[in-house]
């Protein structure tokens, strides 16, 4: 059974005594330009007093790892829109789900050669990180793709003649510039026998104080015309933990991880067995939310606003 | 129990007795233009016998008519389509999910006056069929819905400036032309309180000789980022079986459906308590589909081919 979560807002003891017990902490940064509320911003503002907790908690000698299931932006893009924020931080601070996926296939996957390309679905920042990972890919934002299907691409297609032999691997991301080409390609590699591989599967997008489609919609075409399920490696998917814990060698039973969704950033912390959850008022999720029977997951802390932290500290 | 489905090939007395048992008879024709071997044509060609068979029936006194699901073409495409292959028919012999779709609007759902647009996702047969059941509609071919997502669309369609008050369905059906600007329009109208409707949720199309992604493929991030599912209104949604009995005033008993998928065609039939099913082994579905002890839908009769029923009538 889940312990009662601890309420750290305003209580000088327990929050001196969270932030000393944990190293590092994970807040979470799904930074989309214009946000829902969530732990570090809401729409184009960062949330009054984050810069300086952040600042607090490195200065007690803590690591600040951002993490994202994101994929249109590349590590470097949020180091900028950090900075923007007056968070300093540099790449290395970074960990979003399309770095994960590159990770994932350069350093586990080790697709064999002559089958080693990536088809993928999605926007720049994937193609960046597998870029980064010394991974090949095709598609992705390639203007040849960004067009309508014509006859001759449901014949190539379906024949293979238009088919890249080498590609080992479909991954699909958030693609606002998704069209029936590029799933219908995604679709015939898959049938080829590539294996099926996603940044997220996040339904929605918060934006403008609203949802829109996230990457798992983009993907779905995908998987329900091939009765496919992707590998899943964003939060809360463990590969992207285990992914995170072999690029920073950290220690689960010293970590926290810092969030507003259950469903993704706290259940990631739990399934992760890391030492520490701590869930932020200001975003999807509220006390409600984990209070209910059926929570999706519980964190083991809480506190009303980020600042809360440098409040009481 | 389903009784052992009666082999009509070769066997004159009970093919006859067939033919004379049923009126009208149902032939599947999802007429894609390069379909897979289905009951009337495989690729771009009609079956040897098959304009022979149909003639027959109809000197018989049998009224035969055309079901399709693929919502991409009007009822006068098919017909051109069907003279194209040999086969006479006019416009009233066909039966699709996009005409079925706008006489279940227009006749059944009546949606009131200042909330009656419908905004659709789908290609041109969808808004023939929708004009001549004198339906409005927004969406579908607009050129102006057939390029990126920007900035401001994101903005109006969160804030509702950029959506039109006047929708109250959202028709989903196959659309080559599928892009995120549409789709966030579908989620939102749905968002906004409109009914979800599908053409049909076939999840593939067949075409040259392979798949590509069908109706329900298209449909499915709308469905998957709203938490909602649509009314399906083509084959095998009782809601088509409805709108052709109100359409022809059938004797359920004496109406024979024929198709080659068990799925859509021979559960259409089961499912809407017609006399007769006759499955045709040219198509998708062959014999040890519905000999599985969980088979989703066993037909009354089974003939190899079409034809089968001229040679042996």
């Amino acid at each position: 059974m889940a312990s009662i979560p601890r309420h750290l807002t305003g209580d000088k003891a327990a929050t001196n005594e969270f932030i000393d017990k944990f190293d590092p902490a994970f807040p979470e940064c799904d930074g989309k330009t214009h946000s829902l509320k969530g732990v570090l911003w809401s729409g184009d503002h960062v949330f009054d007093g984050v810069p300086e907790t952040i600042k607090l908690l490195r200065s007690r000698g803590k690591r600040t790892v951002f993490v994202t299931n994101n994929s249109t932006k590349s590590r470097a893009d949020y180091v900028k829109k950090l900075h923007g924020a007056g968070i300093p931080c540099d790449v290395d601070d970074i960990f979003g789900s399309a770095y994960s996926s590159a990770v994932y296939i350069a350093r586990i996957l080790k697709l064999p050669r002559g089958k080693n390309k990536v088809f993928v679905i999605g926007e720049a920042g994937i193609e960046q990180e597998l870029a980064s990972e010394g991974v090949p890919y095709i598609g992705g934002t390639d203007p040849n793709l960004r067009r309508d299907i014509t006859p001759a691409d449901f014949q190539g297609i379906a024949d293979g003649s238009l088919m890249d032999p080498e590609v080992g691997a479909v991954l699909c991301g958030l693609d606002f510039h998704i069209n029936y080409l590029k799933l219908a390609h995604g679709l015939h590699y898959l049938r080829r026998g590539a294996i099926f591989l996603a940044t997220n599967i996040d339904s929605t997008l918060p934006m403008h104080h609203n949802i829109f489609l996230g990457a798992g919609s983009v993907m779905i075409p995908v998987a329900n015309a091939s009765g496919q399920k992707p590998l899943e490696l964003g939060k809360p998917s463990q590969a992207m933990m285990d992914a995170i814990e072999g690029r920073f060698q950290l220690d689960r039973s010293k970590t926290c991880m810092v969030g507003d969704r259950l469903n993704t950033d706290i259940k990631f912390g739990v399934d992760g067995m890391l030492g520490g959850t701590l869930h932020v008022e200001t975003g999807v999720d509220k006390r409600e939310d984990w209070q209910k029977e059926d929570a999706i997951a519980v964190p083991l802390y809480y506190v009303d606003k980020l600042s809360d932290l440098y409040d009481a500290a």
